[in-house]
Parts: structure tokens; C-alpha cells; sequence
């Protein structure tokens, strides 16, 4: 190996080390962390930040690159590729003056402050003047790189690299009209019946329900384990040490099942990776969008599925009798795919979750290029609402100031979630095109094959390729919605009789 | 604030993050960790510390640091002791190359894991060659120093800075024969029955019964936590962040009790520190045997008298109200404070503990002067026990091989152990003087008096002073086993009616 590749390898390595050590820290404050831990844990968390920041854009790391792209110029090979991601992130994180990083940090922190009151009060004029200070600060960070088709592009090329703005606008354009008209063919159809989804369950028998599934996938709990946590998430520490947390919320019984196997689409993505890839630019997943294609396909296009259910549903009548009394699989796949229209984003069924996604982009877009101004939100936020949902959100909690997101300063992140939709599909039907008899399997609880169609065709190749590139390379086609229509499609014929 | 003070804090304070951030991983390593995570977790450990080294050691530090010290030469300030401190901890840290760390780090691992098999197999032969290699790398790291009165002068100080080696065996000295005849005495006396404490308890009953117990000594579950791990340990992240870990043992099912007391000890003395020494070399504590006076005082000083038994009896009984039948408070206490000579260290009773360490020194001391060959350490560890304890291990798993320390090359740990029970009963009777009536607080579970006392005198003081100087301006005295004669022989003649 070139002495420059195992010198850039040894740095990148400590690096890589120093960012898996601040996930060790930031989920122990998630999962483990007395209160008294806050403050110090700021600390500890933003100097290892400061060091694996000031450590990778070195002037030695840019020279070593420079030099590399030369001699490895082909990025089909895995030094090639790992020279490339690395150059492309070091010359992004060059650009970006460490003060500003600091500023727009302490920016967030007062923001996100500013959001929890503002939402608890409903009150968008508390967040307002957080938002225009971040988002004022996303058009500087725009202004450190070259102008783009349009500077949406910058932002969104962090989550989704090599993905413009005008291609997701133009997947979106394609698929809202669909998706508004089969939300309105099903307002039009019978009703279907789901209040006993609302019944509570014993907390600790549908967590174990929900481990005994995630195991089932091919969850390995010697390579991860299921914590509790405010919120549901995915973390790596390494290709064998990949967690997943989750909850349990009275009104929402049920949701501990489906974020377990939300979560771990995402764990079985990253457990999926390639072990020579760890510790370089190169280890976990190609971007936002091909990961939420993972965590989305494990809970939607299997979990949500009738031969998931064949195959589950008599274990779960037995762990929970009463509530599911008289409830037979079928009215209970039903249940779990009735489709409403309502205010929050992450409790939408499959039919409206990208319109609350498509809302979100088209307003981030205008605030970005000036045409939307911040303070006009909530009314723009409630049009958009009536216009693709047909309902008027009765309060900003409800409405515009339900997501974290815009207090912490990520601008660019939302549209990875309806990719992930739409990718999942497309992913789904060529699965099918080579697992002839998956449905089958799953009917049986038979998942290893699917699994290592995905560690096979995806979750190996990590950082290797772009999103498009890798979308094009598995499915043979562009980033498309016209799968994920004919799947919405036939699912609620099914389920709906349409 | 001079630039050079708030220099060197700046980076001192981020070698202490990074050392936190170490101590986080490490604790998770225990606690939580998947198998599969052991290998990148070593990984990450390594560049902790060796970023964390590289940054304390460099030139800047160095001569920053002395030129603080001619500015702040008065050391009874907190930046004169801080930069002292910092000065002594460079120095030490520049002697040792890092590829001798490297080297020793390897050695240990490859000899932890002979150990255990050695232990496993009680076969000294096959742990010999690891320690010949680990004691080979001491007497190297030894000559890394100035030459000292006795070269375990050097080891000792890393535990006990400023306490040569001829104190501590001038302490015992003086100590050992007081302790042989009492242990004689008592072998004379009618002995106790204590069978009902090898009753197996409820497992989450002993469990929250021990965390009652430390929340009234004053262990705040806000800035700390207990979990479960396979050593009883603490371990700190911040003065706001202490943790304490413990299991239960079926053999010994009241084990878990006295050791969440001793670990709250440490933790107590780590939450008492100075706020204001936070990411400076003054956060901590004083040395080994200091925090283990605080362990073994909240354990052994309070956790077997008579007094706290008088208050926490009752609702033991209720707990446990099968085992402890028939049990008064009277008996309990005297089976608690059984002597019976026994093989291993850490079962042992404060009656023969110490016998214990004196033994160890004396063979590190051997070894490391090579008067000891690491061959015959089976028949000298034997040897010694019958001498001391009248008592002869059945082989070496409960003789030799008992102790993890020398695998990993902690040669100079030990003495810290007996040290802290000396200084405990020192500290023990200057509070006694101050506080007059500890023990009738002790028996309405008051605790708060003796914490606050704990946490002026001593706890507050962090590093700041030396293990010698500290005990003499608490105590106005050396360190002196006269204290723990007298403690002792007052509690055997109570326990045993000598």
C-alpha cells in the first residue's frame, strides 16, 4: 500500500474513531445520562468534535488527498472511492470556517430552547426570531460554496450527495397528483373500523413482541441491543455494535412495534457493511434517503404487510387476548393501514406521509432563494395543509412548529424521508423480480433471504457510491415514483376495495 | 487571568474531555456493550489515549507550564497546585515513549487473557512467562526515572504521589503484629454463627434495599446512577455526573449491599469535588488510598456498626423477613463482622484484610528489587499465608492467581487498599471529636452531618494536596495505623467479647 494511502488511512482512522466515540456520548445522554450529566457532556462532546474537525481538514490531510485522487483515479476500487468521499468531504468541511460552525451551533442550542417553549405555548412568534437568525445562517453557509443551479443544491448535496434540487422537485411533481387523487378515492370509500389499535397494551410484552420480531429479521442482539429513549433512533459505534432505541406512548400502543422494525431496518443496513470499510470515509450507509429506503422497507413493505401478519398475527393475539378480541388478521392489516389525513408528519400513514414531506420541501426551497419569509409561515403552512390534505391544523403545535428539524438548523434534511418512500419501492420490485417467492417466505417468518439480497446488493457497498448512482446501479433505473405508486396503488385496493 | 494560565487550561481541560469521553466508553464497555463491540472499542480507547497523550506531551505544554510555574510558585493557591500538579503529571508523562506504552498495553492484554485461563486451570505455569514480561517492562519503566531511594518508590508514586515506599512498609510494620494478635484472639473466642447470611435474597429486592440505603447516605440519583456489571466499580464523567456499578452474587447474596456502600463511598468523594476544578488535573481525588478511606469508611466505619444497623435493621427484616428470622439486630451485626482467616482478598473481613496486602507488597517489592523470582511465587505466596493467616491456599486459582492487578502491570496498586483503611479510621476519629454525636445521628439514619464534614475537609481539596499532606491537615497527623488498632480492638471486643 502507497505510504500516503496508510498515512491518510491512519488519520481518517482517528477521525473516524473520534466520531464514533461522541455517538458512544451522545446516545449514553439519550438512553443512560443523569440530568446533573448535561452541561459536561456539552463539553466533551463539542471537544471531540473540535479535534476530529481540526485533525481532518489539516493542510497535511488536503495534501495526501491531492496527491492520492492521482493515483487512485478510478473510483470503482474501494481506495479510488474512499479517496473521493474523503476529498469531496474535505473540501466541503474546508470551506466551512470553524467560527461559524461554533456560531451556528449556539445558535441551535438557543433555537431549539426557543422551539420547546414555542410549541408547548403554540406559539410561533417565540421561535420566529431563532428561525430567521438560522436560517440567515444557512445563506451564509450556502455563500462559502460555489453558486449552484440553485442554493437549495448546496444544502441538500450534504444529506443527499449528488442529488439537485431540481430532480427531487420534478420526482415530487410526478408523484403529488397521484398521491392526492388515491388519498381522495379512499375519503370515498367505506370507512374502516381501528379504535382497538387504541387500546393499551402491556408495556414490557409488546417491547419484548417487538424484540422477538426485530430478532426474527435478523436483528443480532451480540452485534446491538434496544434501549429506551425519548425518541426512537438508530446509532453505530461499529459494523458490530449497532443500537437501536425506542418507547413506549400510551396513545400509541402499537408504535413500539413498528419503530423496532423501523430502527432496525436502519441497524440491519449499517450491520450490513462491508468490515474492511470500517474506520474509513467509505463505513455506513450511502446517504439519508438510501437509509430511510431500509428502515421504511422493514416497516412498511414487510411489517405492514398481510403475509407479515399470517405469519405474526396468531403470536400477537396470544400476548394481547383481550385487546385483539374478535379482531381477525385481516381486519387488523386493515387497521394498521387506514388512511386519514392529519396534522403530524410522523404519526401519517404510507398514503399521505409524502405530502406532509412535499409541503415541508416546497417551503424550505422559498425561505432559502427569499421567496417565503419566515414570518409568514403558519399561513403558508396552513394553506398547504388544506390544499394537499383537505384539513386546517388547529394550532402551530399542530401545524408548523411540530418538527425539531428547522430549530437545530437542518434545512435540506426533510425531502430524505419521501426518497426513502419512493426508493424502497423501486428496491421492492426488483427484490421480487429476483426472490420469485418472497411473499411466500415472509408468510413462513422466513426473512435471511431478503436480508441478504440487501447486505448482498446494498448495505455492502456503504459510502462506495452516491444515492443516484447506487439507485441506478440495484434497480437498473433513476430515482422514480412510479413504483411507489403502483404499490400504494394496489395496497389500498386491497385494502379499501377501490 | 494570565494567557499562559488560560492556555494551558484550554488545552489541559480538553485532554480532561478527552479522558472523560474514555471513561464513558469504558463504563458502556462494562455495562452495555454487545460482544461484538469489544474490537472497535478497543480501537477507540487506543485513540482516545493516545490523542489525549499527544497533547499533554507536546512542547507548548511543556514550556508553558514552566513558565506558569515561576509565575504561580504558590502552590497553596488553586493555580499554583493546579500548575504544580500539571507539572509533576508532564514530567512523568514525558519519561515514558509512547511506544512503551504501546508495548506495555499489548503485554497486558495478551497476559490478562493468559490469567484468566491460568486461573481457570489454577496452573501458575501458564501465567508465568506474562508476568515475567509484564515485571521485565516495570523495571523498564522504573529506569525511565531518576533514580529513587528503592526503585518501588517509582511504582508507588504513580498511586501515592510523595509517599516513599520505607513509610508504607514502616506503617505496617507497625501495623502487622497488632493485627496477627488480634486475629489470635479472636481465633480463642466462642465464635459466631452467621450461616442465615448465605440465604439467597430476593435479587431486585437487595438491589433497591442498597439503593435506599445510598440515597440516604446521600448519593444523588440525579448526578448518578447504578447499574449492573460483572466488578462493582465507580466511575466519574463530571463532579454532576458519578456512576456507580454492582452485581449480585448468589454465593454471597449480601455482597451487593456492602458494595453499593463502599462504591458510594468513592462516588461521595468525586460528587464533593470543588465545581471549579472541572477540566483541571485538580478534579479527583487526592490518591488510591484516599478514596479508598471514603469507600471503606461508608462500607465498613458506618455499613457493619452497630449504630446503622439499629436504624436499618427493621426494614432489612421486613425485606427479608424469612432469612432474617429469628435474627436479632445483635446477631446480625456479629455475623456481618465474622473473622475468619480465608484465601481470598476481596471476601476477607477487616480483621485479616490488610494481612492480605502486606503480603503483596512484600512480593512486589521482591520482584521489583529482584529478591523474588516470579518462579517461586507460588511457594512464597503460600509460605506467606500460613505465616500471616495461619492458612494454606488448596491451590493457586485461590492463592497466587486470585488477583487480576499484576496481568494488566499494576505493580504498586495494592498497598493503596490498607492504606485507605488506616487513613479511614484516622479521619474516623477527628470527625468523632468534631461531630459528637455521629453515632446516636448514625442511628436515626442521619448521614447529611458526616457527608458535609467529608465534603469540607476533604472532598472539596481534589488533587490539590499530596495523600501525606492532605491526612496531616485533616487529621494533624501522618499516616498512622494507631487509629485502626484501637478501631479495631474496640469492634472485636464488642463483636467477640474479647
Amino acid at each position: 500500500m502507497s505510504d500516503k494511502l496508510s498515512k491518510v488511512k491512519e488519520i481518517l482512522g482517528e477521525v473516524f474513531d473520534l466520531n464514533r466515540a461522541a455517538a458512544v456520548l451522545g446516545w449514553d445522554q439519550q438512553v443512560n445520562m443523569p440530568p446533573g450529566g448535561a452541561e459536561a457532556r456539552g463539553q466533551q462532546l463539542a471537544t471531540l468534535g473540535k479535534i476530529a474537525q481540526e485533525k481532518f481538514i489539516s493542510d497535511e490531510v488536503g495534501s495526501l488527498l491531492e496527491d492520492l485522487k492521482k493515483e487512485f483515479s478510478d473510483t470503482e476500487t474501494d481506495e479510488g472511492a474512499m479517496i473521493r468521499v474523503a476529498a469531496r468531504n474535505y473540501d466541503k468541511a474546508r470551506r466551512v470556517p470553524p467560527e461559524f460552525i461554533a456560531e451556528q451551533a449556539l445558535a441551535a442550542t438557543k433555537a431549539i430552547e426557543a422551539w420547546v417553549e414555542a410549541k408547548g405555548k403554540s406559539d410561533f412568534s417565540i421561535f420566529r426570531p431563532h428561525l430567521e437568525k438560522n436560517l440567515e445562517l444557512i445563506k451564509k453557509y450556502v455563500s462559502f460554496f460555489p453558486p449552484a443551479a440553485h442554493p437549495y443544491d448546496v444544502l441538500l448535496d450534504d444529506y443527499e450527495p449528488g442529488l439537485p434540487t431540481a430532480e427531487v422537485r420534478e420526482i415530487f411533481d410526478n408523484l403529488r397528483p397521484k398521491q392526492v387523487a388515491l388519498i381522495k378515492a379512499i375519503g370515498g370509500a367505506k370507512q374502516i373500523k381501528s379504535d382497538f389499535l387504541q387500546k393499551p397494551l402491556n408495556e414490557k410484552k409488546i417491547w419484548d413482541f417487538s424484540e422477538r420480531v426485530i430478532a426474527e429479521f435478523g436483528y443480532d442482539f451480540k452485534r446491538g441491543r434496544q434501549d429506551k429513549a425519548p425518541h426512537p433512533f438508530e446509532t453505530t459505534f461499529s459494523v458490530n455494535d449497532v443500537r437501536i432505541t425506542n418507547r413506549y406512548e400510551k396513545s400509541e400502543p402499537l408504535a413500539t412495534l413498528f419503530s423496532a422494525m423501523h430502527e432496525c431496518g436502519h441497524a440491519l443496513y449499517e450491520l450490513g457493511g462491508n468490515p474492511a470499510y470500517e474506520r474509513t470515509p467509505l463505513a455506513g450507509g450511502a446517504s439519508l434517503a438510501v437509509h430511510e429506503s431500509q428502515s421504511r422497507m422493514w416497516e412498511n413493505l414487510v411489517g405492514r404487510s398481510l403475509p407479515f401478519w399470517q405469519h405474526f398475527y396468531p403470536d400477537l393475539k396470544k400476548t394481547f387476548p383481550s385487546q385483539l378480541d374478535g379482531v381477525n388478521v385481516k381486519s387488523f392489516y386493515k387497521a394498521i393501514n387506514k388512511v386519514k389525513p392529519s396534522f403530524i408528519r410522523v404519526n401519517a400513514d404510507e398514503a399521505t406521509y409524502n405530502l406532509h414531506i412535499m409541503l415541508r420541501l416546497e417551503i424550505e426551497i422559498g425561505m432559502v432563494e427569499g421567496s417565503i419569509e419566515v414570518k409568514d409561515l403558519p399561513e403558508i403552512w396552513n394553506a398547504k395543509m388544506r390544499d394537499y390534505l383537505g384539513i386546517t391544523p388547529p394550532d402551530d403545535a399542530q401545524g408548523v412548529l411540530q418538527d425539531i428539524h428547522w430549530s437545530y438548523g437542518a434545512i435540506g434534511y426533510f425531502s430524505t424521508y419521501a426518497l426513502g418512500n419512493i426508493i424502497s419501492a423501486q428496491l421492492w420490485e426488483k427484490i421480487n423480480r429476483e426472490i420469485k417467492n418472497l411473499e411466500e417466505q415472509i408468510r413462513k417468518g422466513q426473512f435471511a433471504e431478503l436480508r441478504e439480497w440487501l447486505r448482498v446488493n446494498l448495505h455492502q457497498y456503504g459510502h462506495k457510491y452516491d444515492p443516484r448512482d447506487l439507485v441506478r446501479r440495484v434497480t437498473g433505473q433513476d430515482i422514480d415514483p412510479a413504483a411507489y405508486v403502483r404499490y400504494l396503488t394496489k395496497k389500498y385496493t386491497d385494502v379499501y376495495g377501490l
